[in-house]
């Protein structure tokens, strides 16, 4: 038997739970949340047998999982001191430089930084779903820094649940995610703002094909989760940023100036994500 | 018995002859490509009853579908002036204004401005599939321009198809395509760059989740079709990029000045959209 502890009961830490139900029926599977609504909706959902009465129950538990805005992380882990040797604690945020540099060292074999490359625009525990984690990466980072036992443990579970493992260092994750994720999250809120300002937004939703649909999706997404990301991340996002802004001055240029063969030739560039992607 | 030619037999021609068949037996679809392969394909796929031996055969048909891209449809449109009276025109371009301003007089009432927002990446006859104009908006431009007998000839066809009609004037159409689908494609092809021009582009796409893969999938559409639909909507585009931009920088300099409530206040912004999509 395995007692498994998660911390916020949203998309990450619900889906989190139904994948981890499916994997063993042995995996005792315990919530704590915030908010109240969340707790009692996630147990009616059944994304956990149940709510942990206190935060010390989850200090009990052989795995903890924080499944919190990033800011949420570096605070709960100052809470999380007191847990027995074995226990593995793993966070789930999108960010892991700042994280990473602040667990305290009485835990750091204990802890295990992770980010799984998935979710939705969707958030509460009535966003959980199956197999929000199979076939998606998660980035392992710094692994070399949790304990022997710890890193085991991380591994056996996210393989359970189905994902691919990559393993790489805090700063080379948060450089290559403000590419991936932070910017594009940028972007997309940016693009929605952008038509929200017009005069009759309504007219021109009316016309969205899928292009505007996939590209807007994530302007949905829950700002109090992204400004922690944003902020913990600055610095990366604010250069990926920039790189961004490079290109769209390029193509910008090349409209006005009306340098139609260089337009579909760094159009062609932009194709060759295809090879790789 | 009606005979529909579809010029063009890409994603958009050969998705719209599979979407004919399927209405009424009777409808003879013909099609024309300038490109062989591409006619073979055609047959070969079922996308049409028969290729065209010449442009004549089309100029013969009841209906003739102008499914290529934006330049050519000026182009091709010259080459119409000797259809029958009752001959009904349609094209299917992303810009209508300069396109409905190219139309001979002599045609004009057999000519119906349309645009179908739908659409994939992919390009070419094998890119075609049924059910790709089902349920989604065709916008008709400037219709009282077009003959009675056109303009209830393309109603019944996009209705029989499954389409939404909504009815709006060419620069309307221009000024709002620029901004739900022109300059998204401009964002899309700028983020796949800004990506791929980065040292180790595949350590970045390996981490790519659905977000990223949302943003940049229109990244791959086909640079042909895209350098003249930016050329066609040259002024809207530029005002659509420039919108984009203003909220971007507003997002760059609120990190940058570490503005949180700010920030998160502008991320509440861009959710709304959700109540308009």
């Amino acid at each position: 038997m395995m007692t498994i502890g998660i911390i916020g009961l949203g998309l990450m830490g619900g889906s989190l739970g139904i994948a981890l139900q499916a994997c063993d029926p042995t995996y005792q599977i315990i919530g704590l949340d915030h908010n109240d609504l969340h707790c009692s909706q996630a147990l009616e959902l059944g994304l956990v047998d149940r709510i942990a009465p206190d935060m010390e129950t989850i200090r009990d538990c052989d795995v903890i999982f924080l499944a919190i805005p990033v800011d949420g992380i570096i605070t709960a882990l100052q809470t999380l001191k007191g847990v027995k040797p074995e226990c593995t604690i793993i966070d789930l945020g999108s960010t892991k430089a700042k994280i990473v540099a602040s667990v305290p060292p009485l835990i750091r074999k204990n802890f295990v930084a992770a980010h799984p490359m998935t979710g939705t625009e969707k958030f509460g525990p009535s966003a959980a779903v199956e197999g929000l984690y199979r076939e998606k990466v998660v980035v392992l980072c710094n692994l070399e820094e949790s304990g022997e036992h710890q890193q085991k443990t991380a591994l056996k579970l996210f393989r359970e649940i189905g994902m691919k493992i990559v393993f790489m260092g805090a700063n080379e994750h948060d450089r290559h995610a403000a590419f991936i994720s932070h910017m594009p999250h940028a972007l997309s809120y940016s693009l929605a703002n952008a038509v929200m300002r017009q005069e009759e937004p309504k007219s021109i939703t009316a016309l969205a094909g899928g292009g505007f649909r996939d590209m807007s999706r994530i302007a949905k997404s829950s700002p109090d989760m992204w400004e922690d990301v944003f902020r913990q991340n600055k610095t990366n996002l604010l250069l990926a940023i920039d790189h961004f802004n490079e290109e769209l001055e390029k193509c910008r240029q090349m409209v006005e100036e009306e340098e139609w063969d260089a337009l579909n030739s760094w159009m062609q560039d932009a194709n060759k994500l295809h090879d790789i992607l």
